[in-house]
């Protein structure tokens, strides 16, 4: 048994664990049990999953739990469990030791090892060919992003169309709110098949905690940072996209604050590549907020600056492998990752750009179309 | 230390882990450290995340992660990560052991048992509290079932206004499908602020893999099962409902099955109550189904009858504790469960009805108003 020891094990609901979705490519709302032994995808499914998973997952056996259950009752087994079932596949296959992934549920690894079977926990990426996207996933992720830029548009032209009365803004009488400009989005997206668990619309000081939602009025001569990051209901392919806009006059600060974080995105566009250091991608950025005088730290026990990641990988996930950030990490032709620079001063309000690259051998390219521009 | 043996530990992204918003209140999209020492309540938050949750989070402390690490640092460790910030937070308070929930990821178990400490995997219910619902918890399920409620009626109004050519249904000029159906409930939900991830609208035979999202045409004379189950943007709070309808005329074997369920569900409602066990109601379901010739088994290759349990516990999870399946369970006065038999025949189509009911010392209550009809 060669494969003995590269042996995979996971329990998981695959419609809230993107590993168990990328190995089945089958949503399943309740945990189920996958194996890989000897290269042969296993999937335990219930009686409720079985037959839709015979017609839908990428396996090679479908077993029934059951059925499993069956056998093992009549071997003399009283009440079978989960652990029971893997028990018996394992010692079945001369299985001794199995790979799980770092979020394997302990009570299960406990209660696994406990039966004498030695457990390899892997940290993400559980699956190393995750983080490199097919054409087909880039094609997938793409077609979540244009969905998104649609809804951004639907937003941007509410905005535009907006009078301002005093500080607010209002359309078709209404006053805008970051609830409703949300919607819009959320709405439009839905229209589309794609699904925002959250979406930011976060106006003024609200947008300099950069994961804020966003509430109440929107006010004119102010930021507006709107951060979307939905996921298609039929593929579950994220994309991520950030624009910021003032209706109105932006202040001389928040003008150079744009014009910086756009320039600290092109500082990513050009480093990021096949075989570049994520960290250093994202220091070179930082360097240059610094030396233009854009300070990020701790003021008055708050933080202000540009003191968030410069990228992250995305696909099954919104966040996922690789990190541009703090810690070293080399990048790798065909990864899909944002480059999100942004600065955020409660005294002006908050900028960030974020496109969507593929890695390449020479550079990237920017799957993002949606235009760049302050001022509505 | 009296409460030292109780100390709680998590890592878990709110967004994704329902014991980790119920313990925070608090929406984060990545993982973060959650500790319960003598009853307080410890969260350590990036710098990205620590000023939202100092004015959002439900926490007695918010810690800063960067400026623990710097402690660390400056103690001499060179680049201290989330388990040694645990290490140091559990050995400055004196613990030597933490309850974790079954589900914590085993390759931050493995880490802290290195360290010496003893680590307890509790099943769920992790809170055990959580699985009995305060008032307020029932007013925000309600309110997210009389949205989606809404939501049925548009799509309901939609298959009732079609007109019937052939097969097929038409709605302005253009064939019904599972797609737009679910497009309209999908879309009038987010109209709402409730988001569903999967929505089930499926079509005779379809409806017979009672997880069968539904897809193609809707045909005339058929059974259509809509099982829809979003949540609260704003709270979380999952509703659950399914109603099973025809658009012209339902075969008899459709119709006797439409009547065994409705019968079926009340005997659920006469049992559901504070110390009934949940599988002796499913089980009393499962005879009365049995007895008028309904029988539940694999035929062909394939299960039909009754084969999914009759409800389950529902809150800030679409499935969470208790259920009332095959396991014994015994209700508590508070809980909210779904009440939901099912029969399900390749030759005739399937039938499933839903409601939603809180546990009572005597009874129950049903939440859920939508009526119950067959044919449309």
């Amino acid at each position: 048994m060669p494969d003995a020891s590269k042996a995979v094990l996971m329990i998981a609901a695959s419609e809230s664990d993107s590993n168990m979705l990328y190995a089945t490519r089958f949503f399943v709302p309740d945990p189920f049990i996958f194996l890989k032994i000897a290269g042969k995808k296993i999937i335990i499914m219930s009686d409720l999953e079985v037959d839709r998973a015979k017609s839908q997952a990428k396996a090679d056996e479908v077993l029934s739990f059951s059925r499993l259950s069956e056998t093992l009752k009549s071997a003399g087994l009283k009440n079978p469990s989960s652990i029971d079932i893997i028990n018996h596949l394992l010692k079945k296959h001369g299985i001794r030791s199995v790979e799980v992934p770092g979020n394997f549920p302990v009570e299960y690894a406990d209660k696994i090892r406990e039966r004498g079977f030695k457990l390899f926990p892997k940290p993400e990426p559980f699956f190393d060919e995750r983080t490199v996207k097919s054409l087909k996933e880039i094609t997938e992720i793409t077609k979540t992003l244009r969905v998104t830029e649609e809804a951004i548009q639907e937003a941007v032209n509410v905005l535009q169309e907006s009078k301002i009365r005093g500080d607010y803004l209002f359309h078709n009488g209404k006053k805008l709110t970051a609830e409703s400009i949300k919607k819009i989005i959320n709405v439009e997206l839905m229209k589309r098949d794609c699904v925002a668990a959250h979406t930011i619309v976060a106006p003024g000081i609200q947008g300099c905690d950069p994961h804020n939602e966003g509430s109440g009025p929107l006010l004119a001569n102010q930021s507006i940072i709107m951060d979307v990051f939905p996921h298609s209901m039929t593929t579950h392919y994220y994309a991520d996209i950030t624009r910021t806009v003032v209706r109105g006059r932006a202040s001389d600060k928040l003008k150079r604050m744009f014009d910086a974080v756009r320039e600290g995105q092109a500082i990513g566009f050009r480093m990021i590549r096949a075989g570049a250091d994520g960290s250093e991608v994202h220091r070179a950025i930082q360097q240059y907020f610094d030396g233009l005088g854009f300070k990020t730290g701790e003021v008055n026990g708050r933080m202000q600056g540009f003191f968030h990641g410069t990228g992250h990988g995305l696909g099954l996930d919104v966040h996922e492998p690789p990190r541009l950030g703090a810690k070293k990490d080399i990048l790798k032709a065909g990864q899909v990752v944002t480059n999100e620079p942004g600065l955020y001063y409660p005294d002006a309000g908050g900028i960030r750009l974020e496109d969507l690259l593929v890695v390449e051998k020479n550079g990237s390219t920017n799957l993002t179309r949606f235009p760049k521009y302050l001022e509505i």
